[in-house]
C-alpha cells in the first residue's frame, strides 16, 4: 500500500516509516523538521540522537532494502500537498504533523494561534487534497484522548446514543479539551467527521493516549534508525520524562498531586494500533473514532513504576510533586472504552515496567544529552500565562 | 458602559454603534473593511448604500451628538488589540468581527482556511487580550445557531444534563456544523469556554439565528447611518435575499425543497438582544450561552411571507425553488430553546410581514443597485468544491 505519513521526523513519524517498510509497504514522508525547532524553542534536545533527514533515510534503505520518499515542506503550503499528491499518489495518508504540545500552546497568544493554524490549516489541505487528488485515500488522522477531557461519564468512541427529553440521537460526544493545543485536535476532528459527511471521505480519527518508550518490534539495530524522545516541559510527556530523569538522578516529578489519570500505550503499541487502523481501512465515506491506549493510570502510579524499574538497574531516584503549572482536575472519573483497536486485533503489550526498563537502558547511553539541557525537566509554562519555575510541593 | 465593537463596519456591528451611542454607552470600534472587500469578491455590493467610515462617523456625531473612536486595522494583529485596550479600556467587548458566511468558506482550501484562520485568530486575541488588559471586561461573542446543526433531540442553550450508562453529567451541547464557516464558530465558542474556565473570562456566547431587515429602533434620518445590506450567494441571508430578489421582480429562490427550518430575528430584535446581554453582564467566570432568535420558520413559509408582502406593495414575483448547491439535511427536527433571554426581558417584534414589509419599502428606492448586481443572487459555490449555477428546480 502507498502510504503518505506527513510528520515523518517526528516521534510517531519516523517510528511507523520503519515500521510500514518493513511491513511492505511504500512510504513516503514529509516534513518541515519544524518538531526540531520548537524543542529547541524550549532550550532541550532529543534525548536520543537523531540522524538528519538524509542520513535516516541511507539507514532505512540499507536496513529494509526499500527507498522512501522524502519532501522537505510545510504542510500549511497547498501547493506543496498537491504536488505530493500528484507524484505519489497515496492510498493512505497518515495525519502524525501537527504540533502536538499542550503546554507550547499555551506559552501566550502568538503560540496559541500558531499551534491551531499548524494544525487545522495542514487538516484542511490533507481533506481538500484527498477529496480533489485521491477520493478514495484514507486518512488516519492522529487526534488525542485529550479532546475528550475528564467528564463524569465513561467516554465512548467517538459517539455516543443517548436520551434526551424523550427523544433519541446519535450524536458526537462532546469535547471538553484542557489546552489550546487539545482544542486544535477537536478542530481537525470535526473537520474529519464533516468530510466523510459532505464528501465521502474515509476516515480513522485515533484518539490516541500518551506514547512512551524508545522501542518498536524488530528494530534495527543502526544509532541513525532511532526516533527522538523529549524529555522537555513541552514535548516531553509523562513516562517518557520521567524515564529521563531517573537516569540523570533528577526526582521524577508528578504535578499537584498526580492523581489524574490518563491512558498509555508504549511506542511499539501504537505502531501495531496505527497499522492496524491503516490496513482495515472504513468504507467510502465512513468516518470512525478509535480510543488507542493499552491501560489507564495515574501519574504517581507511573513515577513509582518508573522509579521501580530505575531501582532494579541500580539507580536510585526519588518521587517528588511539583506543583501543577496546568489548570486542571487532579481527582475525576475516568472510564474510556477502548474496544475497537481490539476488535481489530490489537494484542496489548501489557508489560509496562518491562517496556520502562528497555526504555531506560537506552536512554542510560545518552544521559549526558539530558545532563546538558536539565533545566528543561522543570516546567515553568502556566496555563495562566506566567512563566514561573514550578517549585516542589510541601 | 465603555463597549468596544470589533467588526464595527458591518452589517451588525454599525447598527450595534448606532443603537448603543443613542442608548448613552461610549463606543469605540474596530474593522479593516474585509466585509467590504468579501463582497466585491463575489461580484456584489450592499444594496443600500454605505457611507465611507469617516462620513458614517461624521453623521453618528451629528445624529447622536457622541463620538466614536475608530480604529482601522485587522483584528488578527495582536499589537493592535493591545493598542485598543490600553486606549479604551473597554468594559464590554462585543466580537461581530468574524466572516459571517457559510458558502464562502466552502469555495475551496484558501478560503476555508482564511475564514477558519480569521475567526478562530481574532477570538484568541480578544480572548489573550481581555486575560492580560482587561480582566473584567466581558466578552460578547457572536457565534450561530448554526453551530448545533439540526440533530433529532432538542438543542438547550448551551449545555445539557444527560445520563449516560447510570451516570450523570452537564456537558456541552454536541455541535454537528454544516460548514466550515460554521465549525469555525464552533472552534470560538470552545476557546471561549475554555478561557472562562481556566481564565475566569467572563463571557456571553451568542447563538444567533438568521438576521434580517434594514432598520433598528429609532433610527436618525439620514442615510449616512445606514447598515449594509447584502444579497448576493454568499453574504445575503435568507429573508434578506428574498426581499432584494422581489424587488427587481426577480423569483424568490429558496433552496431545495425549502423545509429546512431555522430560528430568525428582526435586525432591531438583534440589537434588542445584544444590548440586554451587554447590561446584564454574567458573573466573573462565567460562560453563558444564549440561543438568539425569535421564531423558528422554514424557508419556504419565508418566501411565501415575503411574496406576500411584495404583493401587498404590488410587486407581483414567483417562487421557485433552486437546487440546493449545500449538502444539509432537508427535513429534520428542529426544536431549539431560546429562554434566558427572554428571561432577561427580550420583547420579540412579533410581526415578521411588518417588518418585511418595511424592508421592501426601504430596498425599492435602491432596486438599481440590485438590479446591477443580480447575478449574485443565484448561487454558483456548491459544497463539493464545484462553481456551477444552480438550476430552478422542476
Amino acid at each position: 500500500m502507498r502510504v503518505l505519513i506527513c510528520g515523518v521526523d517526528g516521534y510517531l513519524g519516523w517510528s511507523l516509516a520503519q515500521h510500514l517498510t518493513a511491513r511492505g509497504h511504500e512510504v513516503a514522508g514529509i516534513d518541515d523538521y519544524s518538531r526540531r525547532r520548537w524543542v529547541a524553542e524550549m532550550d532541550s534536545d532529543s534525548a536520543l540522537p537523531i540522524a538528519s533527514m538524509p542520513d535516516r533515510l541511507l539507514a532505512l534503505k540499507e536496513a529494509y532494502k526499500a527507498d522512501l520518499t522524502f519532501w522537505e515542506g510545510d504542510l500549511k503550503s497547498y501547493s506543496l500537498i498537491e504536488e505530493v499528491f500528484r507524484s505519489f499518489e497515496p492510498e493512505t495518508v497518515v495525519h502524525l504533523g501537527e504540533c502536538p504540545s499542550a503546554p507550547y500552546s499555551m506559552i501566550d497568544v502568538h503560540h496559541a494561534v500558531d499551534v491551531h493554524n499548524n494544525n487545522v490549516g495542514s487538516t484542511f489541505n490533507l481533506l481538500f487534497a484527498i477529496r480533489d487528488l485521491a477520493p478514495e485515500a484514507h486518512l488516519v488522522k492522529l487526534g488525542t484522548m485529550g479532546e475528550y477531557g475528564t467528564p463524569n461519564v465513561h467516554i465512548p468512541e467517538g459517539f455516543f446514543e443517548i436520551e434526551y427529553r424523550g427523544r433519541k440521537d446519535r450524536l458526537p460526544f462532546p469535547r471538553q479539551a484542557g489546552s489550546f493545543y487539545h482544542w486544535s485536535k477537536v478542530s481537525g476532528s470535526n473537520h474529519c467527521m464533516f468530510a466523510s459527511k459532505i464528501w465521502g471521505t474515509r476516515a480513522t480519527d485515533v484518539m490516541q493516549g500518551v506514547v512512551f518508550g524508545t522501542r518498536i518490534d524488530n528494530m534495527a539495530d543502526d544509532e541513525r534508525l532511532l526516533t527522538r524522545l523529549d524529555f522537555d516541559q513541552c514535548f516531553g510527556t509523562a513516562i517518557n520524562r520521567f524515564a529521563c530523569q531517573a537516569v540523570v538522578g533528577h526526582p521524577l516529578t508528578p504535578y499537584g498531586k498526580g492523581s489524574q489519570k490518563r491512558g498509555f500505550l508504549p511506542l511499539r503499541d501504537s505502531m501495531q494500533c496505527l497499522t492496524l487502523g491503516i490496513e482495515n481501512p472504513p468504507e467510502q465515506g465512513e468516518y470512525r473514532v478509535f480510543n488507542q491506549f493499552e491501560e489507564v493510570h495515574n501519574l504517581s502510579e507511573l513515577a513509582l513504576k518508573v522509579q521501580k524499574a530505575a531501582g532494579g538497574l541500580g539507580m536510585e531516584v526519588e518521587v517528588r510533586s511539583l506543583e501543577n503549572p496546568r489548570t486542571e482536575q487532579e481527582e475525576h472519573f475516568y472510564e474510556p472504552d477502548h474496544r475497537n483497536l481490539l476488535d481489530l486485533g490489537y494484542e496489548p503489550t501489557h508489560d509496562v515496567e518491562a517496556e520502562i526498563t528497555i526504555m531506560l537502558e537506552d536512554l542510560q547511553k545518552y544521559s549526558d544529552r539530558i545532563e546538558t539541557y536539565r533545566d528543561a525537566l522543570i516546567p515553568d509554562v502556566r496555563w495562566d500565562g506566567r512563566r514561573l519555575r514550578s517549585d516542589y510541593l510541601k
